[in-house]
């Protein structure tokens, strides 16, 4: 892709506060936006979420009260709930190596290093990682990718943090899953009408937020 | 852009492991690299944090060992170290008002109410928010955009979260200017002989990772 069209993509994105209700991502598009959730990094690769596409209608309005009320939540065509690992712990190692060995054809073995490693890291994590918070940030990757890959896609969003995650949590079924709400994100196009979507993209200099040393 | 290049660029990507030493990033891709963190999206459009981009070969050579010694600190084209606020407070809202204010060019007082709700969650977070973990997250969705423009443009990367922050920040004069490590991305092209450029990609099952509810 070249530099500057990418920049346009980036520039032309911004946090939708009003969408359409009425225009609906085509099914093509929505597929190509899943897989770059899926293909989203991850420390490790472990993939310690879930995203969660909320298709019913009376679920997103029953979201509503629990987002202040912010109406993307119900009109925007696709609303994803990221959630996080809670109390990551050894089987989630394993059930990863597994799947690493079936998609490589390799013997689980052959990843024994690998394996001890990051069971290491999840036994006894390193004095500054506090596991909750390491897979929580790991989610704001994949944040970062779907709105990064709607934008390419000419899809608009909004990421959604005013939020209550435990009315979240509760009304999903994630109590008790082991996952926790971290965010969410609309995604749908922008209202005719929308104000934000007339501002000058605003950001600090970039002097003031890129140094070099 | 179109699906299928979006994702072939995504199933290109993998944490490099082994850069070419030899190949640099031309002027141009790495201005645009920088853009594409400028630009990255934060909530309330705060973006807060720096990114620091370490050009001294022998700061690098000093980061390696406060980087588990991967080599990636030294070997690749360039290396930047994502660093959050910490300690968030109502200056930095003011900074940013200030900021908006001039790129819209419209008076302060027409922010008065943006300026308001922001001033009121860094000084008055919701219960579940802490602030300093916020600002780290944000930091990821930099990393999240760095690493798929990165790819869009066929430049390698790795993220690295094996560092030691705290010494980090020692080392690149952060101490006392209120902001962290959060982590670091190291860019530039694969070696010939990288040996993970060549595992097929590799994640769960959609179906394990996207719920439908």
């Amino acid at each position: 892709m070249n530099p500057q069209e990418l920049l346009e993509r980036l520039r032309w994105r911004y946090a939708t506060k009003k969408f359409d209700p009425a225009r609906k991502l085509d099914a093509e598009t929505w597929a190509t936006l899943e897989q770059t959730l899926l293909l989203s990094p991850s420390s490790y690769g472990l993939q310690p979420w879930k995203f969660l596409v909320i298709d019913d209608r009376a679920l997103r309005e029953a979201l509503l009260p629990l987002t202040w009320n912010q109406r993307q939540v119900v009109d925007a065509s696709h609303y994803v709930v990221l959630a996080a690992r809670k109390g990551i712990e050894p089987r989630d190692v394993e059930r990863w190596i597994g799947r690493l060995a079936e998609v490589r054809g390799a013997p689980r073995e052959s990843l024994a290093g690998y394996e001890k490693a990051m069971t290491s890291f999840v036994v006894k994590p390193p004095a500054h990682v506090v596991l909750d918070d390491w897979t929580a940030r790991q989610a704001y990757i994949a944040l970062g990718f779907a709105m990064e890959s709607a934008a390419l896609l000419g899809v608009d969003t909004c990421a959604m943090e005013g939020l209550e995650p435990a009315k979240y949590d509760a009304l999903l079924g994630l109590e008790g899953r082991g996952y926790r709400t971290i965010c969410a994100l609309a995604l749908g196009y922008r209202a005719a009408d929308d104000r934000n979507a007339t501002n000058p993209k605003a950001r600090f200099a970039l002097g003031d937020v890129v140094e070099h040393l």
